[in-house]
């Protein structure tokens, strides 16, 4: 197996910088779009066969050194008891959202194995036909909490940010059952077969570093905490989190994912000396001419050198409007530069 | 004249900080629906007197120390001649947006006394009512050019960055004709009667600190450096700027506006003795029982003595869901926490 991938999450030596894409397995590939055309979504998510098929895609197309299981990081509050269904281009809806202790107490804590038995399944097959790493994953607490209580996506997080402020113990144990949840499904996802796994925050970006120290960070160090004994690179993705470098690595986390506004440097400086990087040039460089694209890699995977321990990746998911030969240019750019 | 906020912009000493809402003049007001309800949101920056009217209402009602105009970054690019409609939930939609050279050359050059001369009347009539200064105000370049090409908001600002990287050239000949035209926009605003000047950059957080360098920051400084010799002070306020703290300050800015992600000790190291900062309130924290409210904007008034000068504000518009009694609550607590 191709261990390149696991031996950066450790910082450990590597012949060239491994890199895998965010939302690699998806809309850009013609591939993908044929899988999906026949089912909904969330269907495809629930059946391993297919599951696993989207999730090979881009290993073999593009040639990334690890895939990431398909799926989405709100079948967690599915399977705790919460309606979900994905409307086209609305995204998300969870009809009933969150407001009460009420509606709290009628989510359960599901077994994974019952609840989430599909993903196992997935995580098997992929296991038996992987020759790269398999990246596992889950939604943060608080950006998982923003759908549980907005009932979708949202702009500002008003009612998430009320219930922070206004009901603060409510909050609290929303947060609370939500990570108890994440912790046995991570652990499942491992037993299953999952050999690294990524924790994406994707709003996290939107609080303050108060907050995110109050309300978020605590949950993810939980997790972190749990999963450690089991020995898989733990990575911690939070979005947009230029403001919050100081405060990202108390995660544990042994490798921080960085959005493309993140100067490198800056990063290194505040994580020190044993935390690896991953990211995270802009999603939208890849219609940049080959050649302006090359140099901004090129930037890229040298600043990576000097960390503890670099993946390449976007700096958030690839566009679905991205030509799948320019996600294979940067592959094999990545791999090309970085050659020791 | 209470002249407290502009000693605070100049790093003056002033007897207590001073304060100002962004979108304080708006939604959030009973007394702002009642003259919006007559007419569009277009004419009301139209009107002059009534556009007057709602910008005297937050220095009467909740007791901020500067009066900002009531406009809207967009009438620039009315004036240079493209279609602007604003749409009740959607926002504003142009819809023959930039896509070419000839779509360009069509924009004009508008002489601001006869395109925008209802925003110099509107300035005019408000010097003969306040007792406070007035803040005119423009969009950064870059920002106009999202709208201008993505012909509304955007989430990723696809069409915006595929021309930055694809047809440079047809970029900075956008960016130079709108520069160009917010140049003498602003000279007239000063020459009508503002006090102060602030540039919205909104969405420049959404760029590569690489990327603000290359295509969004020296405009900026065109701006800056065009409107220097007015005298009177200039705001730059780049939305989301956790990791661009290097760069903002090269705009030339007397004061830097910060939104509610950045850590206000780190923005004073990164822009040295002579800069004064802007902000930084969370807009959410406005539901905040007041204790708890209080007490951030302690922290924040605290933090903000130890830059050049300090301007509180919040860290990003207010929401049109705050109550009115919480934002007075707010200028009056700033008003109090901070007597010198």
């Amino acid at each position: 197996m191709n261990d390149t991938f696991l031996k950066a999450c450790r910082g450990e030596a590597v012949d060239y910088t491994p890199i895998w894409i965010m939302r690699q397995a998806g809309r850009y590939l013609p591939d993908y779009h044929k899988v999906r055309s026949k089912m909904t979504f969330l269907e495809l998510c629930k059946t391993p066969e297919r599951a696993a098929e989207v999730t090979l895609q881009p290993v073999d197309i593009i040639g990334v050194d690890a895939a990431i299981l398909f799926s989405d990081i709100l079948v967690t509050l599915d399977a705790m008891g919460m309606e979900l269904t994905f409307k086209e281009k609305q995204g998300p809806v969870l009809p009933s959202p969150i407001k009460s202790q009420a509606d709290l107490d009628k989510l359960i804590d599901p077994d994974p194995m019952d609840k989430l038995g599909y993903v196992m399944d997935t995580i098997s097959l992929l296991r038996k036909e992987l020759n790269v790493p398999l990246i596992g994953f889950c939604g943060a607490p608080f950006t998982l909490s923003t759908y549980a209580i907005e009932g979708g996506s949202s702009k500002a997080f008003w009612n998430t940010k009320k219930m922070m402020y206004q009901a603060p113990e409510l909050y609290h144990n929303l947060m609370k059952k939500i990570t108890a949840s994440l912790i046995t499904y991570l652990k499942a996802q491992v037993e299953a077969g999952a050999q690294a796994l990524q924790v994406f925050d994707s709003w996290a970006g939107s609080l303050s570093p108060g907050d995110f120290s109050e309300f978020a960070l605590p949950y993810v160090q939980d997790i972190i905490t749990a999963l450690k004994p089991s020995g898989v690179p733990l990575i911690y993705f939070a979005n947009n989190c230029a403001g919050l470098l100081d405060l990202t690595p108390k995660s544990g986390a042994d490798v921080l994912g960085l959005d493309w506004r993140v100067d490198i440097p800056k990063a290194i400086d505040a994580f020190g000396d044993d935390i690896a990087i991953q990211g995270n040039l802009d999603p939208i460089s890849l219609l940049l001419p080959e050649d302006k694209l090359e140099k901004r890699i090129a930037s890229i995977v040298e600043r990576g050198k000097k960390a503890h321990g670099h993946i390449f990746n976007l700096g958030h998911g690839i566009l679905p409007e991205t030509p799948p030969e320019k996600a294979k240019f940067v592959v094999d750019a990545v791999h090309r530069l970085s050659k020791r």
